[in-house]
């Protein structure tokens, strides 16, 4: 095997991955899911795998503009997945900084500033994305401090970002590693949203360790939930499993109980947002609504699968307020709907463009007579008495020991990990 | 209040209805809730509310053929719920009878037969179907026997049909005088798919006794799931619910637990399929999960509410086959987001037209290596120990009292309180 002097490279090559020159992205030998974030040095410039356009069209999105990565890459979800984004957010930085920084004027360099906390501001809840942009300001600002040129500092960005991204492939490595245990010949494991390759850099979080087990030739069946309002498991985890090979059934989210019994479920693996202190999960919503259907059923595991940068030590489940999304996200289906049928004739022209229609939504969080309420909860609480294991890059935990993890505890277990594959966790 | 004749129209007037000119139907003057299935006298002609046109557009559907009846009106849902189907059926033999007897040739009544057993065939499970097909036919045949002639056939058939939607009409109102025993102010009530007054004649199952304790004062929540695939809780109970001003809020299939937190929910009341002997019920997929999810929250009480012509004394939960559907239900949202995706230019001319492509899509139930599977089971069983109580139009019963039923019991139970509306249920 090539050794190569660029980190995230090198990387790659030992994850098992080739450059695709048609898909103009690093591809999986073995899964042919392609890293969903890179850098390509020779042209300057984020490479994104499209996310938008997935399962209809497999294409990558490329920028040099770091406006571009931050209002189209990361606000308009091309990458997803808070560590990914945490990785593009680097390179947005740098594509910044490059774009900015030519001098040692203290206007470029609070211009530079400036578009740092606009890239930081694109996704309020995705705390990598803040972690990530927050560490190369602080280098930049450092190396500023002691006089290093425009050049210099530039140069010490892109190694910050380069690290975000290594750092995420390398952790999902250990995931999959820790997750292979606890996954056997003739699995059956029911999965929700898309906690997968895709919501990393490559090989996260609940779906890397199946398509790994997989590739190893284990005989695996998964059964995917749809997701609504956005399908992410129907469009991205279906796409994502069938490209490594993985068969999958894709039930809509309320066929739990009937796919359990139809394909004889043994397993539930999904991916987290948050892992509070007292072991409960914040993740997509219907995750907790899954949990207390399978505690019916005496022979199904429940596991959440996780990178460590989901821990949330000061945080307690109950506790964390649940974000609403737009109603939009629910209406769009049947907006379509109402179009098709109208193009087809099955509804006359004056029929509604959309249900409810606008003067029927109710305005008030409780709807009052003759008015339509649309509830979009983002996510929901899974109770640490459902969750049977919690498979990290930092080793497996039931819920009731996260709480004698401390902050430092898992810096050490992290950088640990970081130096085996000869990567520093002091760069940055 | 004017009496009348026709012994439906009475009916109608007598549960609160006025014949609506701008609809072309007769509709409730509280709920503003039409009737699902007339007979216009006038016009000879079956008229049904167009249910395939709801939400988007409010209208009603006629016919005076009845090959148009029976395959558009019943197979192609115009018409919804076993109950309503059959009062439709009836109308659709009358029709039949209408078209094809016009003397007393053994060719013509075999035609007429015929027609009857094309009828009985457009929905497969729909036992009322059958069952009002039946006895038209019965008595269709006893008429000839003793020599009656084709007018006189006509008028015995026509005698039936009316009996059929007469007798719905009723057991609703006793359903929903059941139902208002459990129903109190400021309740907040879930629901799935849409056991509703449009699930029958008028006034029926789940949602008619919410409807009349709105109408008659008070302050009700519905708190109503999607029910993909085809959505009926969106679109149809949330029609139905704000035509009788009834607040509603809407939520996707995978929100219980949230939406149970959210609004505080106190009680579940869905439609039935079927009622088995053992207490358990078949009922739309997703009921049986909500119950999963409701049995981790002790203050939620969990009811069927419906007809005792769901009830079937021969059925054991357990063994009921679970019918599925076609995918192409599953499929047809993500078909209609390819194309809007196209038309905007956000994918590309070469993007799949639907996901998965057909030639992902498994054959087998199974799916093998590199296939996609997609199971759409039409319903679930909930078993009886989740269940609190069956509210039926012949009475409440606790699961387990199902099996100290009946078939004579129930039919006495039924003519009882048809004869107290002055109907002979041994009219046919």
């Amino acid at each position: 095997m090539t050794r190569t002097e660029n980190v995230v490279e090198q990387i790659l090559i030992d994850v098992g991955m080739v450059f695709d020159e048609t898909l103009g992205i690093w591809n999986h030998t073995q899964t042919k899911i392609p890293v969903t974030v890179w850098w390509n040095e020779e042209k300057e410039q984020l490479v994104l795998l499209d996310q938008t356009k997935l399962p209809f069209e497999t294409t990558i999105w490329t920028t040099t503009d770091w406006r571009k990565a931050a209002w189209e890459g990361i606000k308009g979800m091309v990458v997803r997945g808070s560590q990914a984004i945490g990785a593009a957010a680097g390179y947005a930085v740098l594509l910044a900084a490059k774009a900015i920084l030519h001098s040692k004027q203290i206007d470029e360099f609070n211009e530079f500033l400036n578009a740092c906390n606009e890239i930081r501001s694109t996704r309020p809840t995705a705390s990598p994305l803040m972690w990530a942009v927050d560490r190369a300001v602080e280098a930049a600002t450092e190396a500023r401090r002691v006089g290093k040129s425009a050049e210099d500092i530039i140069e010490i960005i892109k190694k910050a970002a380069d690290y975000f991204l290594a750092a995420d492939l390398i952790l999902c490595q250990y995931l999959i590693k820790e997750g292979l245990q606890y996954i056997e010949e003739q699995d059956v494991i029911m999965t929700h949203c898309n906690g997968g390759s895709l919501s990393s850099s490559y090989g996260g979080h609940a779906l890397g360790m199946i398509e790994e087990a997989h590739a190893q030739g284990r005989e695996i069946l998964v059964v995917a939930k749809e997701t609504r309002p956005r399908g992410q498991g129907f469009k991205l985890t279906t796409w994502e499993l069938n490209r490594a090979g993985v068969p999958v059934v894709v039930v809509t989210d309320n066929m739990i109980g009937a796919a359990f019994k139809r394909y004889k479920v043994k397993k539930i693996i999904l991916g987290v947002d948050r892992l509070a202190r007292d072991g409960s999960v914040a993740n997509k919503i219907g995750s907790a609504d899954l949990a207390r259907i399978a505690a019916h059923f005496d022979d199904i595991s429940f596991y959440y699968a996780t990178s460590y940068s989901t821990i949330d030590l000061n945080a307690v489940g109950k506790e964390i307020p649940i974000e609403e999304r737009d109603q939009e996200e629910i209406l769009y289906p049947y907006r379509l709907e109402a179009k098709d049928k109208k193009e087809r004739g099955i509804l006359s022209r004056d029929a509604h463009d959309q249900w409810p229609p606008a003067h029927l939504i109710a305005t008030s969080e409780v709807p009052e007579t003759k008015k339509i309420g649309l509830f979009n909860p983002a996510f929901d609480i899974t109770p640490s008495g459902l969750i049977d294991l919690l498979l990290l890059d930092i080793g497996s935990y039931a819920p009731h020991q996260i709480k004698t993890l401390t902050d430092a505890k898992i810096a050490e277990l992290v950088a640990e990990r970081l130096r085996t594959w000869g990567i520093q966790p002091e760069l940055i």
